[in-house]
């Protein structure tokens, strides 16, 4: 059975503008990666609306699931939980269930809850809470796409939250060897090793490190003896480049 | 006169499973934004050739600029030129200007051409070669289409080849204020800010340091008195919770 494939969109000028470096992509990348769902692809669109929609619409209808960052929180630039259900089609309230979250969350701290607050508690209809145990406000699911806060520490608990109830797929093993060669010399070998192994995905990903050149090839499959017998392989052959 | 807009496609099996985290994308953010040009969007796909057309001829023809990041060196899984010429659909093939490149750089380091080697000369019909001082081997552009090389060290010397034939915008100006106070405490003043500047973007970037909630303000426009006076305001209603 195929793998369950995924996609990310990350919503947010911050990112686009290169005041922010994106932290969640690579660190959803490795979590989806573990559990067996091949991300297939990520976008990162500006907070506007038309963007946003479009994204998730075309996302949403290509792979099996799609996790968004950013635009949940209080203030007039968090549009995503709008968008969301303009994607979708559905209405969008302050819904009882989120409000009492965020209620009990600000008697605790001493905070208020005021207006602005009030937006987090707006889910689109038909959706699921996603738990946020770090600052309360939750992110939610609906249909095949997961909501999620921006902020780091936040996306990573609501991904904790949401993985386990996802269908996984199984793991895909992967090994990589580092070769001290430049990449045009091992082309060749390395090309007839694919074609060889045709289950396999040989990746080469070369890199200069202190002027020198190099290449790291990772080797990936879903049956563990394949991809030892391709590292042996490439071991053998260059093996006075390896180490 | 609108900012000329811009998105970049990353394409690359290395950053979608996390194996690696992705440079370039917010080092020509940081390029663009001091250009005037404006990212609109951006794109990572795997080394698939369906998804690589698609992602090209959907952004090519929505912004005015298009920049690629991988998939253009000796190996089996460089396709990104022929997926180029695909896009745009015209021939590649050898060309005879990008050999000679490739023929003088292998001569001076004393490393023979080979056929993989060879690969890296293909050059979709109608392109311009863009200048690879690093390692020899040259991107291209072709319509707004420009084509580089992953490696950071390589993607970085092309971007600096590329960008100054590009029609660049005003810079946007931006000033950037620190709140140390939650998100949901700022909201209702800031929305209100946002509407009487109705000209500039006014972003609220929240965050969470040592435990403590907080907000960076960042607001952009083109007229520096405007971009000035809300920012005078702003500094004034939270003085307090400043610095």
């Amino acid at each position: 059975m195929p793998n369950p494939t995924a996609a990310i969109l990350v919503i947010g000028d911050e990112i686009l503008s290169g005041r922010t470096r994106d932290a969640n992509m690579h660190y959803l990348a490795n979590e989806l990666t573990h559990r067996g769902i091949a991300l297939k692809e990520v976008r990162v669109v500006s907070d506007d609306r038309d963007a946003i929609v479009a994204a998730v619409n075309a996302l949403r209808t290509t792979y099996d699931n799609v996790f968004t960052s950013g635009g949940i929180g209080p203030t007039h630039d968090d549009i995503t939980a709008d968008c969301i259900a303009a994607a979708f089609g559905v209405g969008i309230d302050v819904r009882d269930d989120a409000r009492a979250i965020l209620e009990k969350r600000y008697s605790e701290l001493g905070h208020e809850m005021n207006e602005a607050r009030l937006r987090m508690a707006r889910i689109p209809d038909g959706a699921a809470l996603i738990d946020n145990p770090v600052s309360g406000a939750p992110g939610f699911s609906i249909g095949n796409v997961h909501v999620m806060a921006g902020v780091p520490q936040i996306f990573q608990a609501m991904v904790a939250s949401v993985l386990p109830k996802l269908t996984g797929g199984a793991p895909l093993l992967s090994q990589s060897i580092r070769i001290n060669r430049a990449e045009g010399e091992i082309a060749g070998p390395l090309s007839k090793l694919a074609s060889d192994f045709p289950d396999l995905s040989i990746g080469s990903y070369p890199f200069i490190k202190d002027g020198a050149y190099g290449v790291n090839i990772v080797i990936r499959g879903a049956e563990g003896a394949q991809v030892d017998a391709a590292v042996t392989r490439l071991c053998t052959e260059f093996a006075e480049f390896i180490g």
